[in-house]
């Protein structure tokens, strides 16, 4: 079973349960236009594969991290989406769901989304429940206050932003997750992964960054040029294009550094080496060639 | 130790491990003016008295799960008062969240919030991990979908409301989630709990119907009217005040009856009775004695 296979199963049950028994009909018609079609499913990608490096002995509870932290991510762009925040109509090269479905079905969707999650991980965590509580609280760091997703995104709203904390909550948080729950799910220890997370979420930063500047909206699926216009802190501002690139590059490879010694090591770097392949800018790739 | 001092000092702990490590200030200040200070945490009050009354042998799960409902109350009550849902410029007489730190903080401390109450779970849950499933999903069942309050509050955007499952997911599903996580962290059968907080759930939400209907504003903390301005189904539209006010008598007599035998029934009845004096609206209570 292929791991893309193992995710979009997974993601089919949690959302096909949200469906069932007298649902809103519109409120499941906003969570699936979330979740489906995905994006890359990176994170779901990452946690899994980490979980085979570690052995991959309870795959359900592997299965029910990487849907959860994927669904996390979903609730995080349907409410960054909002036009209280972005102001975004399309994601994905489709309407958003509040474009969709109106403000208020978005916000209530991402509530949905984010019980989900939890919802997913309590069912697969029946079968090893001592490895449930550990799960959790990464996760839920991963997300929450004070350093998580959450908080990445009200640094936004803040008087002064703490451009560090910012950028490792907006994005770094959730990766961290994604590495570490892998390890948790499989029953190892999760301290070895941090560093791989860590370096791949602030790789996604700076790319996530480059892209908004350089690329135009029909590559990207989605509004672009939204930091400069809305003044957020970005490391292109900070370093220029060639230097964030040049940064790009240096934290992929601190991220296949950051592997440790494991069976999956080399499966682990290929999968590294091909998201960066599709991070960068296919302008800024070709230059720099 | 009284049940509002364990209540309180969960939520506490729960606010004050979010506040910390550079969480964004405003954010942290959101997220406390939304838990505190509080409303009559009538759930975690049920949820706490049934534990009791099933012994509550693992009184730290009890208090997580009591803490973990008020603090998903609190989530739905920020985003239910937000601009595109009911505009509520005050909640328990001071300003909701959204007036007094924006849209955007509102929805980030809803999401926050709704985190904070599966970390402080599962936190507690390590101690008797083998709780933590069924605990876990017998809340996430109270708050999200197909039945919980997000789908309650999302039949407002259908444009056809079923009312029974709509009063049902909006007041119901988080009394049965207070009343069987009492039970299950206390390591009882919950299924024998379901009645009671079906009957309260039922009984509040005709209480609420009714204070919309005949309150001032000023007795009641918050905007009133609501329910007839946004033509919403109520229960007072469909039997009049006083055909309301009369099954909210008769709920709350249902509710005391659906209390299972067990050493604590005595006190979870004067429990009862007491919410009951304060649910009922004094011009109607009046009136009717």
């Amino acid at each position: 079973m292929t791991a893309a296979f193992r995710i979009e199963a997974t993601l089919e049950a949690a959302v096909a349960r949200a469906e069932a028994h007298n649902a809103p009909p519109r409120l499941a018609a906003a969570v699936r236009h979330a979740v489906f079609p995905g994006g890359a499913r990176v994170r779901p990608h990452l946690c899994l594969a980490v979980a085979e490096a570690c052995g991959d002995d309870a795959p359900g509870l592997a299965d029910a991290a990487a849907a959860a932290i994927e669904v996390l991510h979903c609730a995080s762009l349907v409410h960054d989406d909002l036009p209280c925040f972005d102001d975004a109509a399309t994601r994905r090269g489709l309407p958003s769901v509040h474009a969709a479905f109106g403000a208020p079905l978005a916000v209530l969707a991402g509530d949905a989304l984010i019980v989900m999650a939890f919802d997913t991980l309590a069912r697969a965590g029946a079968a090893t429940p001592n490895r449930l509580p550990q799960l959790l609280t990464t996760i839920t760091r991963g997300v929450g206050m004070p350093g998580g997703i959450v908080a990445g995104q009200a640094w936004e709203s803040e008087p002064h932003t703490l451009v560090e904390p910012y950028h490792r909550a907006k994005t770094g948080a959730l990766f961290v997750a994604a590495t570490m729950s892998g390890a948790i799910a499989s029953g190892a220890d999760p301290a070895p992964w941090r560093g791989l997370g860590e370096k791949l979420g602030a790789a996604y930063q700076v790319a996530d960054d480059l892209l908004d500047a350089v690329s135009a909206e029909a590559d990207c699926g989605k509004p672009t040029g939204r930091d400069a216009a809305l003044q957020r802190p970005s490391l292109v501002a900070q370093l220029g294009l060639k230097g964030a690139y040049a940064h790009l590059e240096a934290l992929v490879g601190a991220a296949v550094a950051a592997i440790p010694p494991c069976d999956g090591a080399r499966g682990l770097r290929d999968l590294v080496q091909m998201q960066a392949t599709r991070l960068a800018p296919k302008q800024l790739a070709r230059s720099a060639a």
